[in-house]
């Protein structure tokens, strides 16, 4: 059986949305229902997503094992799998782990670009690592069953969190810095361990983490996946778009400065381009995944190769975890 | 006109205590009002002071200024100041400063023991300094009016904290490490760089910061007080008592473990040790300023020094402030 999953948007959600991730044939999104809140207000993101999944329910369903994603195909829906890109909803309190994996959460970011609880993100000048807080969170992870996804996190401390975790953890979205050189993107050395360990990269559409920004070719991003599977094997490699459909431009502001600074911070924009960049013109939305379909067997990568990037990859990871 | 401060306590509060703080002649005191509390926690724990403040008002107020030590004085009572030994009540909002201040709060620290979200405690493996957030802090507090308290940081994080604040900052209950190696205690360049900034030192009168715990004897603190002062110079010294009177054990358990671990930390004490220590003989409560006002003119110290270390320099660092 074949599958196609995007391993990470955050679009402003409605039917529209959920209807062009149909039409593209996902079987499995995993959505991001968080960044800077706390677990009240993650439970609040729980209750619209209720409203979601039964105003929708033919077309998308809450999934929470790598079952649904099977029962997704067999439905001819998509399965949405809830993740955070922040560690903020467990606050400083273990405990909570275990609550945001009742209420269906499955990958949480230890860091947001800023230092947190748990180790240090990509935007912070020095990285202290896995703090002694994030050791006990990344076990009781483990425990309960929530992957660690340190996309946004700063090399050291995502080191530490392959040394440390039990399972193989995920970057769920993010490039190669070899290819373009954002400060989201990751090295060679990391991508190599991520791999040795049985962690899994997304490869991220977003035009801050793409060479050319919104004017990249898509050869030039099947080249990249080409060369990054030399480097990590090709069943370490799947997609995590990062799409933000239909968002307006405070939702990103809101994602970089959250409240914790009372000047302006860009981070990957600019004081001219403080907005969300477009979309390349060959993945406008998820039905751009037939783009990269096209584009990745032109590269030469074999029907199996780009079926187990475009999904099936991250149906295994999902399975052995 | 001579001032008598302890610049920290985290008593279990009741008349009892404050008629021992009266009778020990404190005209202030700085307590910890929190250590893991977030904003709502804080603000049961204003609520709480209310009440004492309301029945004991005969001995106590509640302090916002320095003037409030000179009434205190005046009306023979004890100046309430509070303080947060973490910046959990701030949780992740900059604006949640300014309103802790309307509260109240004149002294935060910008951790305790583990990471925070603005630098790195003493107990973490690794210090990357003041992080984004805690830059942003750090010139809020400046703004409003609340003393950054690096006792529980780590050196780097201190460093970075002397250098960032406009204001001089304090490090209200610790001792040198020259005299004991807690990993609490600290060293003699970080002490040289905060009292060349103005900092204060409050000298702690806890048995893990002592050298022979609670058998210390009162000549060797008060010598160590005279190497320190030889260090920082006389006038950047004062007492930060630690008391943590009629406590049970399991706050201090609490202090140390939080709700970020499952499993059991000891931090200053031990398996064998788990509870608070005994204070020392000659300083069982604030009675004792009295033995360390003998002890430190024994030492050498003339009648003007002892009354800047047992509260005179700590009048000048709040009113400075």
């Amino acid at each position: 059986m074949n599958y196609k999953i995007d391993n990470l948007q955050y679009c402003k959600w409605s039917r529209e949305v959920f209807q062009i991730n149909h039409d593209a044939g996902l079987d499995a999104v995993h959505v991001t229902v968080v960044y800077h809140e706390d677990y009240d207000e993650f439970l609040k993101r729980v209750n619209e997503w209720s409203l979601h999944f039964k105003e929708n329910s033919d077309l998308i369903f809450h999934g929470k094992s790598y079952k649904d994603i099977e029962k997704a195909k067999s439905e001819n829906k998509t399965a949405i799998f809830f993740g955070f890109q922040n560690c903020s909803p467990i606050e400083d309190d273990i405990g909570l782990i275990e609550k945001v994996h009742e209420y269906g959460c499955r990958f949480m970011q230890l860091t947001y670009n800023n230092q947190s609880l748990l180790a240090t993100g990509c935007y912070e000048k020095n990285d202290s690592g896995v703090t002694n807080f994030g050791k006990e969170a990344i076990r009781e992870m483990n425990r309960v069953g929530i992957v660690i996804d340190m996309s946004h996190s700063a090399e050291k401390s995502t080191f530490d969190a392959i040394e440390l975790s039990e399972k193989p953890i995920a970057i769920t979205h993010a490039n190669p810095s070899f290819w373009y050189k954002a400060l989201r993107n990751k090295s060679t050395d990391l991508l190599k361990v991520l791999a040795d360990s049985n962690g899994i990269l997304g490869l991220s559409l977003y035009a801050h983490h793409l060479k050319d920004s919104t004017n990249c070719k898509l050869e030039s991003f099947c080249e990249m996946v080409a060369k990054t599977a030399e480097i990590m094997g090709v069943k370490n490699i799947g997609i995590g778009s990062d799409l933000c459909l239909n968002q307006p431009d405070k939702v990103v502001e809101w994602m970089r400065n959250g409240t914790w600074t009372k000047t302006k911070n860009y981070g990957e924009g600019s004081k001219k381009k403080p907005g969300f960049p477009k979309q390349p013109v060959w993945f406008k939305d998820a039905r751009g995944f037939k783009n990269l379909d096209s584009g990745l067997r032109k590269t030469g990568f074999n029907q199996e190769e780009v079926e187990g990037i475009l999904g099936n990859n991250w149906y295994n990871f999902y399975k052995d975890i």
